[in-house]
């Protein structure tokens, strides 16, 4: 049988655990990932574009375990009353190709990104950081929000988005967050003062969500929005200025920000400034960027938690997602009458 | 919801339906999505490999539905009393990226191969063909038995396995199936006037099942066996021999028997033999032989015959694998306390 989490297990399980626990531990996890990340078995995801959106399988293992993803994104779905990303995803034995467990990530996935960037910025940006803005209000950002409070003292959120009716609903989920929040007029009054910029938009197009002229010395930019072909938020001027910190180079150049920029343009790998092997921020002046899309690892790593998490609890059911003749070989027996 | 088709349910349907309804009607879906081959989005699958096997992703879509499965081959599992092979996929909407079938494709997987290799012998293998030989008697074998049976008409088999259990298992499951079964004592003995031969071992690695020596005119190789790199079957002298059928060239010469022949060697696509494009077989003296793999299109078909299949019926559960807010953009709100 395979463990299953779905969304109502997922649910329970985090409002047991307590959200800001969730990923602050799910945080731990994913650091640890990347601070081994020569073990891991890597490729750029599976995409299968549409004119509506893209559905993409995030495939990664280690020696002991085989985790992957599936993953939509249609920005169009919200006018359907649907969500712009779904996602579920499968934790594998390595030694017998069995899968060990089935969970929703939609949920999980808003988790795991949020808690990738805070971790991210915990090496990035300045540690004085307590100012974040954040422009794009959807799904993912009262997740981003929580995140920042949790795992880099963010006190004061400043916030933008072109649909009035998000920052309501923003607000509303963050009322009890101890956060401070100051909705803004536009992404320009949003970003004064920031210590951190987080982008979070979800139009699949080149956009401009922040202009050159917006950005000013020691600010961190954690850009989570521009996630594939054709999708960017950020001016190419702005990563020209700072230092761009990417998870997977050969996946970052075809979906992230720097699809902008030139096959060589210089980038430096998350992981390594987690090991210490390559610099993160190293001036209070310094632009620091977080091109962020998402890699395999980081589900591998929430899938990991979450099935650690789960044992013993009862925020799984078990499923017959594998057949189990009594002879391997005798499949065939299975579907005879007796 | 997500529709789930579990082990139970998917063992429920093939008995109210009849194993053999099953097999027939899964082809002509097969058989249907071949024939319009171009407008499937394609890609080889993409395989993580380790010492003890390889876990597979297999994904397609056409302008409406995407499918993938997830598939493992590790051939040592059966001395751990567990399945060489296992499966599981899911078929999704293109427009909204939202999954809607999952499916356990163990058994399915069995079928669908066992329907697509009977589906190309129809236009490969001479129309009188009455006896195949059978070598491997794995999972596999009595879903290819019976497919030969039902959909080219084959009365006799001759099979052989290194390991008599697997023989005395064959004869069990087939006793009943109008088929006349003789064990032979060896490979040789087994192909001795054979019109079809299916090759269906499991080791992972280059073996010899067929040599060029045994191979007599007007024979068709239905090779299902060899179908991952360095996992061959066939002696290279057959393959120059006869004439080679794939279904996607750009992943049977990774994983098929083509893999010991240059990358220019000479093959026909199966679809093309479908729609009339290519010639099938020319004579009765010519050498066919199936150099079959397995491609993401038959699970799709597969996927779409199930989901057709189980409308209406109780062969089906509902799981809650994808997040469903009221409001898309308020994921947030579901991890909230009320």
């Amino acid at each position: 049988m395979v463990q299953y989490v779905g969304v109502g297990n997922l649910i329970s399980l985090v409002r047991a655990v307590g959200v800001e626990t969730f990923l602050s531990e799910l945080a731990g996890f994913i650091e640890n990932d990347f601070r081994r990340w020569p073990e891991f078995d890597k490729t750029p995801r599976v995409a299968s574009h549409s004119a509506e959106g893209v559905i993409e399988l995030m495939p990664t293992a280690d020696a002991a375990l085989y985790g992957f993803k599936y993953v939509n994104g249609h920005p169009g779905n919200t006018r359907q009353g649907l969500q712009t990303v779904t996602a579920f995803g499968v934790l594998s034995d390595v030694a017998s190709g069995y899968p060990l467990l089935l969970s929703e990530m939609t949920l999980l996935t808003a988790l795991r990104t949020a808690a990738t960037s805070a971790l991210a910025a915990r090496y990035l940006a300045r540690p004085d950081s307590r100012v974040m803005a954040m422009i794009g209000l959807g799904a993912q950002s009262e997740f981003q929000a929580t995140a920042f409070r949790v795992l880099l003292g963010i006190t004061h959120v400043r916030v933008y988005d072109v649909d009035p009716a998000a920052a309501e609903k923003f607000c509303q989920n963050m009322a009890e967050s101890g956060l401070e929040i100051l909705v803004a007029r536009s992404s320009q009054e949003a970003v004064l003062g920031a210590d951190v910029i987080t982008t979070v938009t979800a139009d699949k197009l080149k956009a401009t969500i922040l202009s050159d002229n917006m950005i000013g010395a020691g600010v961190h930019i954690n850009a989570v929005g521009g996630d594939c072909p054709g999708k960017t938020e950020l001016q190419a001027d702005i990563l020209r200025r700072g230092r761009v910190f990417v998870e997977y180079p050969e996946q970052t150049r075809i979906e992230g920000e720097i699809q902008q920029m030139p096959e060589d343009f210089p980038v430096t790998e998350l992981w390594q400034v987690i090991t210490g092997e390559a610099e993160g921020r190293r001036s209070g002046q310094e632009i620091t960027i977080f091109d962020s899309v998402g890699f395999a690892t980081e589900d591998f790593s929430a899938l990991r938690y979450l099935r650690d998490k789960v044992q013993g609890t009862g925020f799984y059911t078990e499923i017959d997602l594998v057949a189990e003749p009594e002879d391997p070989r005798n499949l065939f027996g299975l579907l005879q009458q007796n």
